[in-house]
């Protein structure tokens, strides 16, 4: 991953790229669910009622949806334990963790803004 | 701006707080087309055709709408120059350099997973 353009501001130079990578990222990411899907499993809601009910609005099968593209794409890992009654559940992987970026930029930018919006009345 | 948790892996203690501001970001940025929106204007598209083009898929109602919504959240000012013919810009303000993280960290994430994808053949 390179990093050394995090120091450069956002100009027409430095953005060349930006937009083909942005795109592919929100491609695999982007959406109204997928994010908010990733940090509730991370959170440690598993199984998938606990993870429909820790993300409200969500439909069983958006939420279902959703939960298959985020395994195929290696983000979540989805383990069936046999007995009675049987038990999906649904891990996080190694891989999740190439988000935290992403995660730690929107949740700092979430914040701000929201203190801008409160300071500006 | 904090940013004391960049240091720390994802996990259930460090992330509480983050789904709700990772919402207000989404909320606020989230969607098919803003953040692209975002970074032609950054890249140098002014006008509203320009833009259109550079986006691609984007309907001319859609592109309305979502300026509209740019220009309330403060990253995008919208200036009329009068003379023959009317030209309207769209310019980005100071404000927008505070989505430098999310862009920068999405764009870092879309370069990876591409990598990867690639590398898994």
């Amino acid at each position: 991953m390179e990093n050394d353009t995090l120091t450069v501001p956002i100009n027409a130079a430095t953005c060349t790229g930006h937009l083909a990578a942005v795109g592919d990222a929100l491609y695999v990411i982007g959406g109204k669910w997928k994010l908010r899907i990733i940090i509730a499993i991370n959170e440690g809601s598993r199984r998938f009622n606990e993870l429909q009910r820790s993300i409200p609005g969500i439909s069983a099968k958006m939420l279902s949806n959703e939960l298959k593209d985020l395994e195929l794409n290696g983000f979540v890992k989805r383990s069936v334990h046999t007995g009675i009654p049987v038990v999906v559940e649904y891990e996080p992987t190694d891989y999740i963790d190439s988000l935290r970026g992403v995660i730690e930029a929107l949740s700092a930018f979430g914040k701000s803004h929201k203190e801008k919006l409160q300071a500006e009345g």
